[in-house]
């Protein structure tokens, strides 16, 4: 809650919010600490702490943030997902239902016929769940309790020993729901260990912000958003947060839902813990309970929050629709340099290749409507390349549903392919995509779709065989006797497959004329782009006239990538020009002013396309 | 459920997933019809229908889509909206209670105390909200209720005469949940006409397509997804999801979003209307009803579509993050052109201009991060500018977040402007933020941020002065003899501001030198960007060198903004300069080169960094 360091800005607008929220409850006292043990009534009242974690890890706090008290009922929520974890939803189905009861929390409330208690964020079902728990090597479970809620909070949690002391020496109710859950079959043995395990699991230390990075925990999938470990498996986190939306806040739940919008739990020991899903958790401690066992001010820090951020679940946005941009080959091609017949090909037919750059999160709803754009534009094209660059995470039905569409239009002629699909190649290749159609990156999907549409001219057979230096295209204009001129002064140069023609940072002294082979231009010095080309040449290409001309060095490394050979146009020899052949000069600069105008044209017009 | 028109290629995937559902489960006939009236009792029990409604408005679907049936108790969560409309928030919450009741659908259950009905979802509460709706002018409530719901559906419904009287004459037990009603002063009048008016409101007809479409409004924040008309308030969108997630599915509600996870709503006409919040809606239509009131293949048919295409409410993905791309002044430039010692400048100093490039739906979670990140970043920075192009749409909470990070960061000295803001501007400005902060643009946000930076060097005190031609940067390296023997052949032109200097179309057979003044380029032709600058030439500046060069037309116009003063470079004087004057052609060639490659330079560098 203070200014960035160094920094001439006071406190950013989200800290303001949280800050205002701490006055504005500050004062109330409203309220009972928790007396039914010594060791809960000796709580200050004033406490009083508001943390929230978001997603990615940050986490904003105001108040008594760092003070310890014992987590209590808010473990229901998270035990309950162990014990998912142990014995599938379906068993744990069988025995706890997940009905809003309608009763207190200590209610003795199990349904008729099953005897299961109705949802596991009462007693009785948290007890139930409690004795569901797989034992560890040494035959106990609070070892595997503590760890596991070690993993939600990020760092390594205890027991308040005086706590569960005092909680086992008075918990007769909770021992004869014990026993009533032992008669009706639902706990298979003896339930003295799992009481114990309960009481113990109800006295584990926490904080305000630990309850903020646990929700958080939950917001983001199960994955701590610090340590980046698994605490619990994303399917339990969907059936957590399921009983927290709808019993999650003691008998009410449906109006903390309809008001406040965020499946959340709270403990008598002052905590509540409510998470926004997909975004973000909140934490807040403060001892004084209300007549249903929720902390007052917990109730109205998360009601104000709700309210003032907008945070109710029902009201948030959806995802992103995953379709970013499209465009077509007319106007944006791969890094292959084409010659004029090529180019000219591409401009008329480069329609017939389109891209759809897709962006966030891929779920039905966003990854739906790039389906549908993808068949009512299968018509007529002749290749679609799906570009995932921006893609962050994707579900597994919305993978599947991309490789069917890939099946389904490569069925139809049409060849799809996906490029920097990184960890999503293999998952999408399982789920039934042709792996021949995943691409690295987008310039190699591009190329290989002009391929496609080139290999139907006849023309491409002879495309890449070797050139005269009179069939350069630069040079193609000249009078025959200025070419023999000055192809008596260039030297022929060769290079093997791999072999460096320039680094960058060598001096631009010559220009290249290739008259067999391919080089690369590729992105030199740090960065994450090093190493990738950013142009291609072929035979009855030039290079190297941009150094040349402006006198700086080469910006990029050079390489050739099948045995090359090349006519070089020394500087020295361009500069004798001046005097001794002035026309001949003229009109080489005009062919290359000409080249670098069709470039920038060509490089504005796949700029202005880029950006939709 | 067909093969697109004309195209070769099968099905889309979406509409095979539709498909293979309605085949699996076209044979189930488990379950009863509605039998309490002959009218429901007469429904074919083959009848199937399964719908799916993009928020975007397309509609899936398979089956007996349009074949009409009565909307019976999915009609209580709608009408409960309009009550929310009538009467506000706290009075209906006052009236109607909103915690899961735990019985069955016409249970007489009021709340000990107050005597409200539990929850608007059972009949008690569903007549309480019909009798608190207001009156129209002709003092009835059904006209209002048909048209309410006709919003939903997008086209004008109807009542079935004959299940309505047959409701009305079997209609006991509603009665005398209405004259409990009454009796306990939840309603205040003789409750007679109200029950007429829900007993009509229940035998409005709809078909599965229409619950798609009731289901995809409720999805999008209460607006129609294809007649674009708002349905109902987006606040009470909110409100209407909440009761039917914990309420909607009568006592199997707590299983429903624990196994399905979609706020959904039946009816004993063997409807299903189920909602995934922000994404889309689903319509499913099987008379069969479960021992609940729940058509059987509706809930089969929704717990897979969740299954198979991860439709859970807490398991879609949050918002994108908002922060599309970050980048600064000193790679990414005003569309003014600037003279050399600016360029420097905005080279070393530019990264003190940083844009955020803003996405998707602005909410806390995802708004959040943006504002971390510009606090993180104020240090040293002298412009921050938020391009909002890419936004989809904001609530308030987000826009106040950027209205007080704006004042907050303005009140340290850092200029924040936000672009492209269109409807969001006004709502920005009521949230506080500084009009003057608003840019139409990013060009102009990074023009009014570059002047910013360079305001800080004498020198651009005279930045715009007139100059004479020697000062013009392409003429600046000639031999004054060069100099004086071209100026002697280039015409003076004036421009009043306003006056068009080149049209694009016209030959390119000049190039223009200014002397004073200011020009730009405007993109001309049809298309969305028509009229916007893209080029500002000033003082000692050239232009019209590419189609002066290439010989092409003039592709775009270009328009004096002040009054102006050029000389002008006649074609035909170019080409003399060949044989009269071959140094001087080879020297102007040449800084044209030097321009144009420095140009290119500019226009990678700037691709790159827009590519993030």
């Amino acid at each position: 809650m203070s200014t960035a360091p160094g920094s001439p800005h006071p406190a950013s607008p989200v800290e303001a919010v949280l800050h205002a929220l701490f006055e504005r409850h500050r004062s109330t006292l409203e309220g009972q600490v928790a007396d039914y043990i010594p060791e809960l009534s000796n709580a200050d009242p004033r406490a009083f702490g508001i943390c929230i974690a978001t997603r990615d890890g940050h986490v904003y706090e105001v108040g008594d943030t760092r003070q310890p008290f014992t987590i209590q009922s808010i473990s229901k929520a998270l035990v309950y997902g162990l014990a998912l974890q142990d014995r599938g939803e379906e068993e744990i189905l069988r025995r706890i239902g997940v009905e809003p009861s309608g009763d207190a929390f200590n209610a003795i409330s199990l349904r008729p016929g099953s005897g299961a208690p109705f949802n596991p964020m009462i007693n009785a079902g948290a007890i139930a769940a409690c004795g569901l728990l797989d034992k560890d090597a040494a035959g106990s479970r609070i070892a595997r309790v503590l760890e596991f809620l070690s993993g939600f909070a990020g760092r390594a949690l205890d027991i308040d020993e005086a706590v569960y002391r005092s909680e086992s020496e008075t918990g007769h109710r909770n021992r004869a729901i014990g026993w009533m859950l032992r008669n009706v079959g639902i706990l298979d043995e003896d339930p003295t260990d799992t009481l114990e395990t309960y009481f113990r699991q109800c006295a584990v230390r926490v904080t305000c912000r630990d309850l903020a990075l646990m929700a958080a925990t939950l917001a983001n999938h199960g994955l701590h958003p610090v340590t980046g470990q698994v605490a619990v498996q994303p399917g339990a986190v969907r059936n957590i947060l399921s009983v927290m939306s709808t019993c999650g806040m003691y008998d009410a739940s449906g109006e903390w839902i309809y008001r406040v919008g965020l499946p959340a739990k709270s403990g008598v020991g002052g905590g509540v813990m409510a998470v926004l899903p997909g975004q973000l958790g909140i934490g807040v401690f403060s001892p004084p309970l209300d007549a249903q066992g929720n902390s007052v001010r917990g109730v109205r820090v998360c009601t104000d929050l709700s309210r003032e951020l907008s945070l109710h679940l029902f009201q948030a946005g959806g995802p992103l629709p995953a379709l970013r941009l499209v465009y077509d080959a007319s106007k944006v091609h791969s890094r292959r340099r084409r010659s004029p017949w090529q180019r000219e090909l591409l401009a008329q037919e480069g329609h017939r290749i389109r891209v759809m750059e897709l962006q966030g999160d891929l779920v039905f709803g966003s990854v739906e409507p790039v389906i549908r754009a993808a068949h009512e534009q299968a018509s007529g094209l002749r290749a679609l390349v799906l570009d995932l660059r921006n893609v962050l995470a994707a579900d597994e039905p919305s993978l599947r549903l991309l490789a069917r569409l890939q099946q389904g239009l490569a069925a139809g002629g049409l060849s799809v392919s996906l490029c920097h699909a990184r960890a999503l190649g293999p998952r999408l290749v399982a789920q039934g995509l042709a792996p021949g159609s995943l691409k690295p990156d987008i310039d190699m999907a591009l190329e290989a779709a002009e391929e496609l549409l080139l290999s139907r001219d006849a023309r491409q057979a002879g495309a890449g065989a070797a050139v005269a230096l009179r069939e350069c295209e630069l040079l193609a204009p000249l009078a025959p006797q200025d070419l023999a001129w000055l192809e008596a002064l260039m030297p022929e140069q060769g290079f093997a497959a791999g072999e460096p023609v320039v680094r960058a940072g060598d001096p631009g002294d010559a220009m290249f004329f290739l008259l067999e082979g391919t080089v690369e231009v590729r992105l030199s010095g740090p960065g994450p782009g090093r190493g990738r080309r950013v142009d291609v040449f072929t035979a009855g290409m030039s290079f190297g006239e941009m150094a040349f001309i402006d006198g700086a060095p080469r910006s990029a490394d050079v390489v050739a990538v099948q045995p090359t050979r090349c006519r070089v146009l020394p500087l020295a020899v361009f500069e004798r020009l001046d005097r001794e052949r002035p026309q001949l000069k003229i009109r080489l600069l005009q062919q290359v002013t000409r080249q670098l105008s069709t470039n920038l044209r060509r490089i504005n017009a796949e700029a202005q396309a880029m950006r939709g």
